[in-house]
């Protein structure tokens, strides 16, 4: 396909993208969350540009979209192709949405230009992957790699209404969730996203292989000290949380500046009794490490509770700790990632390959299929806000991409080899 | 008097306190803000240890409780002795109240062993220091130094009672506060108080005169940087908001540990958005600093804001400052101040002196009539706070202290010089 057409098909994309914005919960805003009534507007709106190509269209019982389009084999694999349909409350148009929009446009250029894919490919619009309705991410892709359990229908948003609730009063079946599970036949996953960081801006390219999705640890830091009054107790005679825990918050700032790649954050924080002229009792301190390596994130987290304890020590104050979360590294498919790389590089572009800070759908699935993701450049790192923007050549070559890597996925050997051995697994797993 | 008499008058002193501290707006605990009707249990008790003695009597109409032990001349100078009766919610028995029965005792020592002083002694309780139900504090030694304007009459409580209000329905009269001015025979003021501090615990002193009650600059600082998703932005392209107020309340404590009895304190912080995955956007933070010489305080404040600016340029922050106190520093009388050192002494105690870090009554009065303070050691330096105690020992050294003051002051030549031209500039301020 010419360059130009890249070029008309992304500013459709875009056009898409911005169109599927305006089915939101509220006014001028766009927010979208699990199994809102606008999700059926945004459902309806995918099915009239899918249609017309002649792909089956389904919604599973956790809502999530399909849209089908079948190989000329009939137990052809296939290759699942989208990303989240939900938004943050007051939203872009692109974070999610992007990734399902980008493989319609490549099922409509493989439509008019025909070319026997032995694959299937199934578009995937995940209902939930933001975790704002209910506090938990991924229900989505979570239903698909078959992990909704009792315990999660059962959660309540802030309505008191649960998952289940809301799954029956879109018109679905809770009681039938296997109906969302990952097919047999399919052989891999693939996502476009947004970077939603300043990474790929700041190196000046448009698309990146993503090689995994970071793994994460979430604390607590709570220094205590003694509360005292801030005119009438001498420096030396002190105990004070804040100014320790200031002093540990640069040294997590110095620690991550020391290990490349690392990035580790204090966000919140509380002192109490918070008063200007009272010295803090307490200091409550956030701590976020990421990392793509589990080992180099663990001796970070080590070093750091060190500093914290050399601190409170030397300062004669207390400290508690306390670990919110500890998810492991994800890395994506060494072969697909290859091949994703492969065809950014086909579509004139320099490979590259960058780790994901935050989560995405990709990391649930690729527990269970091989998993693939590419990243356009966010424009300023800006996501979450209605000032997300995509550029539309970065648009453009991410289509030039992806008829790539369908056309490297068919030439490779992942599709005799990989498939039925995956379609094992998944069997053996069910 | 022996010894054992003040230790002595000293269990009687502490019980007095005690007995005084169940005069209280709130059940199991000690809480008398200004006016409260505990006030008027408050004032019925004193005046029972004092009617005895002969002392005369009366409210003012901001509700300080006034007691005057008469000199044998008629038209004698007057000392006033005495501290607040009001308290902080949760209170100990000792903060202000002290002050207070230690000028009873005083008067009672001198009832009984009388000495013929060439001065009345007229003990002071007054009405409101705390600030607690006004937000305003001082509002009786105010009144005496005749600093009540329309607008403190105006000011409301949470229950939108008016200062005015609240007056009258103690049964006062507050078209009418002359009557709490002070009058042109007072020559001085003499408070004792609890240190509230750790100095002279740290010291081994059961007694300071105070030189001083230090000046005062109270500012807020907002740093301001960009928000940022904490998993995907790497340290490099970081404007943390938080880490540069950290580093900041770092700068802090150092300046303030390399200036000899200059306190900074750091004691309230907000992050925004305060998410434990996003970079902080803003900063606030607040800034106490008090010293005993104004320049000291002066050039400290501009260092910190130096440094705070040299923070937030290096590292791409935007920064805001607002001061929302600057109050001088307030010299003790040099005379009256030298007399509570030398009764120091004479009790068998080594001199010393503090500067208070915390404002009192004897704050407002110095700007009217010569002023001392003498503080007695807290133990733990714990104050606000049932847990507030003091030794009956340093207790026994303050009343010995006190009646030496009288016979220095007695034998000095403020009672004859200084009385009538304080007088004069007394008449002339009116």
């Amino acid at each position: 396909m010419p360059a130009d057409n890249y070029h008309a098909a992304a500013l459709l994309t875009i056009e898409r993208c911005r169109k599927l914005a305006t089915f939101s919960e509220e006014d001028g805003a766009t927010t979208r969350t699990f199994l809102a009534p606008q999700m059926h507007d945004c459902h309806r709106q995918l099915s009239r540009w899918l249609e017309p190509l002649g792909a089956e269209i389904r919604i599973d019982n956790a809502g999530n979209f399909h849209a089908l389009y079948p190989a000329s084999a009939v137990h052809a694999p296939r290759l699942l192709i989208g990303s989240h349909l939900d938004t943050v409350p007051n939203a872009g148009a692109f974070d999610g949405i992007l990734g399902v929009v980008v493989g319609i446009a490549l099922v409509e250029s493989l439509h008019a230009d025909p070319r026997n894919l032995p694959f299937a490919m199934e578009i995937i619009g995940f209902s939930e992957e933001e975790g704002v309705r209910f506090g938990i991410p991924f229900i989505g892709s979570r239903a698909l790699a078959g992990q909704i359990d009792a315990e999660l229908l059962a959660r309540k948003d802030s309505r008191g209404i649960s998952v289940k609730a809301a799954i029956e009063s879109f018109g679905l079946d809770p009681a039938d969730l296997a109906n969302a599970h990952l097919t047999a036949e399919t052989i891999g996953y693939l996502e476009f996203h947004i970077e939603q960081g300043p990474v790929l801006e700041e190196m000046n390219l448009p698309l990146a292989a993503v090689d995994a999705i970071a793994g994460q640890t979430r604390m607590e830091f709570t220094f205590t000290g003694r509360a005292n009054h801030a005119g009438t107790t001498p420096m030396h005679l002190r105990r004070d949380a804040l100014a320790g825990a200031a002093e540990w918050i640069g040294a997590v700032e110095e620690a991550a500046g020391e290990t490349p790649s690392l990035v580790a954050t204090v966000g919140q924080i509380e002192s109490k009794p918070g008063a200007t002229n009272v010295i803090a009792e307490t200091a409550r301190a956030s701590l976020d490490v990421r990392h793509r390596d589990d080992p180099v994130r663990a001796h970070a987290v080590s070093k750091l509770l060190a500093a914290a304890k050399e601190i409170a020590v030397r300062r004669n104050l207390s400290l508690k700790c306390k670990t919110l979360l500890e998810q492991s590294s994800v890395p994506m498919d060494a072969r697909l990632t290859e091949i994703a790389e492969k065809a950014i590089e086909c579509a004139g572009r320099k490979p590259h390959r960058i780790t994901s800070g935050a989560g995405h759908d990709a990391m649930v699935l690729a527990q269970r299929v091989p998993a693939a993701m590419i990243f356009l450049r966010s424009p300023g790192g800006i996501s979450h806000s209605p000032e997300e923007r995509v550029e539309v050549e970065d648009v453009a070559k991410a289509l030039e991409t992806g008829a790539h890597f369908l056309d490297l996925l068919a030439a490779s050997r992942i599709i005799q080899r990989g498939a039925s051995s995956k379609a094992a697994q998944l069997k053996e797993n069910e």
